[in-house]
């Protein structure tokens, strides 16, 4: 699987991807078109299309925008403490979401039709892949340094990202209280499985 | 809220709820109509919109008839001991939709659409209380037995049920083998904060 951060988006991809952010948080999935990511761009579909053949292509692409950005975001981080590390992988999957609950809302249409869509699929098989990749070596790293428990790191990991999209499920459909209380689960998961 | 099992399908709403079953694991949610719910139940459209206004009024009693099966495949069992009950009640969870995948996928659409429609949004909203309800009275028995540590039983059912729907998400949008990993991740937590 190719490092997202090896991949970087031209400016007028970037502004694209910009684009259907936006276009997603106010129109949701199910009704949005190229028109209305052309509005939201300022420029023309034809503009679009240039670079993107169709919606699907372009959705494809934003997924990988969104995961490149979440990627940025940890890196942005200077911490090697795998404690600290883990903690903040955390916060970025649970408590950052809660700003961008039409993201979420979206996103959960894009998952639910994962099934019909093998691009989709892929793509969120794939960044699912890339996130627990850097969990895992999180949990490797506290194990070889002594401060984590000797534990299945590949479980513990799925277990946590388990507790993130039932998190992500459960904002969207019930409310956002949801966040904070699987920020505190898989808290007292961690903790009892890793110390 | 109601108790589910105060409500019992009559004959020809049970047919329908059986036909609706049907054509939702073979269709899905988005492509389902009254037409392929008539054509499962083996009768005119009229014969259902007698019983059933539109196809969302329909799939609202859909997820009652959902909460009543499931209530009542724990109402079978005749054990009162908290841990069994606790892990029976996991199973019902995590383990029994292995088979239905089907169902699970049309699902997580209707899931998605709960911010759109409110009834769906409502629905979903009771039946997981229900469901809570039910968690909550087998951990606040076991405290009561002095089986259980004297937990938050609110904040660890909850905890259970981000589990069980992050559970539901991946094994949709990634594989079955999520299910396995959650149910173990979900008896690792409850020993973790009950025992």
């Amino acid at each position: 699987m190719a490092d997202p951060s090896d991949r970087s988006f031209s400016e007028p991809d970037e502004e694209i991807m910009q684009a259907t952010y936006r276009a997603l948080r106010e129109h949701g999935y199910a009704d949005l078109t190229i028109k209305r990511i052309a509005d939201e761009y300022g420029k023309s579909t034809a503009a679009i299309h240039y670079y993107y053949d169709t919606k699907e292509d372009l959705l494809v692409a934003f997924l990988d925008f969104l995961l490149e950005r979440f990627v940025d975001s940890i890196h942005e981080v200077e911490t090697t403490d795998p404690e600290q590390r883990l903690n903040l992988l955390l916060d970025e999957l649970l408590v950052a979401p809660r700003e961008n609950r039409d993201l979420s809302v979206a996103l959960l249409e894009m998952r639910s039709q994962a099934p019909y869509k093998e691009a989709f699929s892929e793509r969120f098989q794939q960044n699912d892949e890339y996130i627990r990749y850097m969990i895992k070596a999180v949990i490797n790293h506290g194990i070889d340094e002594g401060v984590f428990e000797d534990v299945d790191a590949e479980h513990v990991t799925r277990a946590l990202m388990t507790i993130v999209d039932g998190a992500r499920t459960r904002s969207v459909v019930l409310g956002e209280g949801e966040l904070e209380t699987a920020r505190q689960a898989a808290a007292e998961y961690a903790d009892a499985m890793l110390r």
